[in-house]
C-alpha cells in the first residue's frame, strides 16, 4: 500500500476531515468529495442520525446534505430509513446509518503473547474476531503467516456483497531477547509489505504502534472521547504510551515517541533490560507487581491472581499492588509537568494496577506535578479494554475511505443501490 | 483583542498558511486572501524572493505570482525591485522584499529581572530595543506601565508612514515567593487586555509563555528550523520547555505544558520550591551549579562567573558544571524517550550549560533513553539566545497580519503604492 507505514495514525481523530476543509486549485468536485467524507465519518463516528441532524451538525444546508446522503445510499455505505418513532408531526426527517455489516476493515493485533485478527464494520462494530497463540521469539514478520491465516479464516463466513475497505496492524516495536534484552525494531514497511503481499490485490495494510493505536482508540469511540489532550498508558510486559496532543497522536521521529517505560525514575533502582537502570517499567511493570507479592516475575499468568488477591485482602498482594501504584503516581506525575493533558488513561495490565491502587496513584499524583497540571486531570481505566488495539486499527484502516468514500473499493458499485 | 490569550501560538509555525489551505464556502477572494498570505510569510521567513521562486516554491503559475506580488507592494507591505546582479540573459525576475523598515510589531518580555520592549520589522529584523530592570517581587500585571513606556519611547522615534500590525508579550507564568515558594499564576486575558488598554485603539496584545515562544523562533528563525519535532529547553532561575510536535506548539490544558523543571528525577533529592522534592531544577537550576561551585544559590551574577572559571580550568567550577551537565543529560534523555523529538535546543542559562559540559550531557544521554530514540538527535545551543523571546513573540504578532495580509491595520494604504 502506498501510505508509508507509521504515517497513518498522525492523521486521524476525531477533529479531521470537517466538512470546511478544502483546497484552493480546488473544484466543486474535490469540495463535494470532502463533503461525502464528512457525512460518512459522521455517521461512523456517531451512529445512525438523520439528514436534519446532519444539517446542523456540519453547517451544510439541507438539499446538500439530501444529496450526499443519496450519492452514498447509492455507494452501498449508508441506509436511509423512516425512523420507527417520528417525534413530531410532519414529514419525519431520513435517519442515516453506516452499513456495519457490509463495509468492514480487517483489523490485525501482534499483541505480547497472542496474534488477533477481526474484521471490523463501518461504525466501529466488531464483527468477527479470531485468535492464537504468539509463539515466544516469534517475531513481527514471522506472525505474517498465521495472521494471514486468521484473515482467511474469517473471509470464508463473509457475505458475497460485503465490501473490504482496508486492514491495519497494530504490533510493539519493542522485543525481547531470551536473556531479557530489550530491542526496539524499526516498525518499517516490511510488515506492512508482507501482509499486502499475502493478500494482493487487495486494498492493503497499514502500520502503527500498539499503544500509539489503544490511544487513538480510547480518543475516537472511548473515555476520551471528549478531550484533545491525553496520555494513553499501555501495560504488558513493559510499558508504553499513546500520546495525542491537540487531537493528534504525537509521533516523534520515526514513530518512536512515547517510550515512557524508559524514563529513568529510580537512579538508583534495579536494571532495566534496554541497558539503563531504574527505568519506569522496572517499577510498574507485571514482574515489579509479581516481585513485590514474591511471585516468579516471569509469570504473567500470576498478574490477575495477584490483581484479585489484593482486592480479597490479602496484605502482601495489596502492599505489592500500593508499592507499584505509588511507582504508577510517579510516573504519570512527570508525564502531566511536561504533556499537561486533560486525561490519562490506563489500559493492558495497567487498567487493573489503576482501579486496584487508584487511590495510591492519585495521593503521589497531589504531592508531584503543579496544582495548574493536575488539578484538572482526569484518571481514568482504558473503556474498551483488550478490544482498544483492533478497534484502532481499524480506524486507520477506514481513514482512508472517510477521506474520499466513492474512491476506496467501491468502484463498480455506484449504480447498485441498496435497499434503503 | 479578540484573540483569547495563549491562543496564538499553537497555530504558529513555518508549515502553517501553505498557499493550499482554503474552505469550501470559499470564493474566489478566499483563495486570494490566502495566497496573498502565502507570499508574504514566505519572503517574511525567507527574505527578497525573486518572483520565478516563488512561483516555483508555492506551486502557483507566474501570472497569480506577479499579481499577488504587486497587490502587495500597492498594500506597502513589499517592496518588488530589480536585482542588482541579473545571472542570465533575458528580462530578470522582480523581487519581492518584505518592507522590514515600515510594517513592524512590537515585541514584549517580562523576563526573570528585566523587562524588555523591541520593535521587530516584517522579515524579523529586530529594529529597536528597550530595556529596564524588573524588581524583585514585581507582578507581570504590575510590568506593564514600564513596558508601555518603553514602547511609547520607542514610538517616538518611528517614521510616520510606518505600519505598527500588533504586539505580544512573552512571560513566564512561574513566580517565585520571597521564600523561595513557586506558584503558577494563570497567563490569562487580564495581561494583554491592561496592554491594549494603553494602547487603544491599537492592533492589541497575543500574550505567551517565554519558554514556548521562545522555542518557536528557534523552530521558525534559530537552530531547528529544519526540523518538525524539537524540544526547547529555558533555563533562567528556572527550567521550563517549549515543545514542538509536528510542527506545532504543544500548549497542553490552558497553556501549562512544558513544566519539564519539576519533573521528579532525584527521589531522595532536595525540597523544591513547588512543593515536590528532587525535581529537575533542583539538579540543574542556576541555584544548583552555584551550589556545586561553593557559591551563594541566590547570586545570579556569578552564575557567568563559574561557567567562565570552569572554562578557565578551575577544578572546582569544573566539576560544578559537570555535574549540572550530567542531570541536565538525565532529564533529557526522559524527555526523548517521551516525546522522540529531532533535535533538543538548549537556551537562556542553559546555553551556557550545555557548551560548558556537551561532553558530560551526551555521555550521560548515551546510557539513557532507548537507541532510536537518541542515534539521530541533534543536541545544539540556541542560536538566538536572548532575543530569541522578542522574535518569537514578534512571530505571535505578525501571524494575524500574514493570515490576512491586506485585512491587518492596513486599510487605507491600497491605492498608495509606494515606489517598485
Amino acid at each position: 500500500m502506498a501510505t508509508p507505514a507509521r504515517s497513518g495514525p498522525a492523521g486521524v481523530g476525531r477533529n479531521l476531515e470537517s466538512p470546511l476543509q478544502s483546497v484552493p486549485g480546488a473544484s466543486q468536485e474535490e469540495i463535494r468529495r470532502q463533503n461525502l467524507g464528512a457525512v460518512l465519518r459522521y455517521v461512523h463516528l456517531h451512529g445512525p442520525t438523520s439528514r436534519a441532524e446532519l444539517t446542523s451538525r456540519l453547517g451544510l444546508n439541507r438539499s446538500t446534505i439530501g444529496a450526499l446522503a443519496a450519492e452514498l445510499t447509492a455507494s452501498g455505505l449508508v441506509t436511509e430509513e423512516v425512523p420507527t418513532t417520528a417525534r413530531r408531526a410532519g414529514r419525519p426527517s431520513l435517519v442515516v446509518s453506516p452499513r456495519s455489516d457490509r463495509v468492514y476493515a480487517n483489523a490485525l493485533s501482534i499483541d505480547a503473547d497472542r496474534l488477533r485478527a477481526a474484521r471490523v464494520g463501518l461504525g466501529g462494530r466488531i464483527l468477527d474476531l479470531r485468535e492464537v497463540v504468539r509463539p515466544g521469539g516469534m517475531s513481527a514478520i514471522d506472525a505474517v503467516g498465521p495472521l494471514a491465516d486468521l484473515v482467511r479464516d474469517m473471509e470464508r463466513a463473509v457475505a458475497p456483497d460485503t465490501l473490504l475497505v482496508g486492514g491495519a496492524v497494530a504490533v510493539t516495536d519493542t522485543t525481547r531477547d531470551p536473556d531479557g534484552r530489550i530491542r526496539i525494531a524499526s516498525v518499517d514497511e516490511s510488515l506492512g509489505a508482507a501482509l499486502d503481499a499475502e493478500f494482493a490485490p487487495g486494498p492493503g495494510f497499514v502500520t502503527g504502534d500498539l499503544a500509539d493505536i489503544a490511544g487513538l482508540a480510547e480518543h475516537i469511540r472511548g473515555v476520551a472521547a471528549d478531550v484533545d489532550d491525553l496520555i494513553y498508558l499501555h501495560g504488558d510486559v513493559g510499558i508504553s504510551a499513546g500520546i495525542i496532543v491537540a487531537g493528534r497522536l504525537v509521533m516523534g521521529h520515526q514513530g518512536h515517541s512515547g517510550k515512557v517505560g524508559h524514563m529513568v525514575v529510580n537512579p538508583n533502582g534495579l536494571p532495566c533490560g534496554c541497558g539503563s537502570r531504574g527505568c519506569w517499567e522496572t517499577e510498574v511493570g507485571e514482574a515489579a507487581l509479581l516481585r513485590h507479592a514474591g511471585r516468579d516475575p516471569g509469570d504473567r499468568a500470576a498478574v490477575a491472581e495477584v490483581l484479585a488477591a489484593a482486592a480479597d485482602g490479602d496484605p502482601r498482594a495489596r502492599e505489592a499492588v500500593e508499592q507499584v501504584a505509588d511507582w504508577l503516581g510517579f510516573g504519570v506525575g512527570n508525564l502531566v509537568n511536561v504533556v499537561n493533558p486533560d486525561a490519562v488513561v490506563f489500559g493492558g495490565s495497567l487498567r487493573d494496577v489503576f482501579i486496584a491502587g487508584a487511590d495510591v496513584v492519585r495521593r503521589r499524583l497531589d504531592t508531584m506535578p503543579l496544582p495548574v497540571s493536575r488539578e484538572h486531570l482526569r484518571l481514568q481505566p482504558a473503556a474498551l479494554d483488550e478490544n482498544a488495539v483492533l478497534i484502532g486499527a481499524a480506524e486507520l484502516a477506514f481513514d482512508k475511505l472517510l477521506a474520499d468514500p466513492l474512491n476506496v473499493g467501491v468502484a463498480g458499485q455506484v449504480g447498485c443501490p441498496e435497499s434503503a
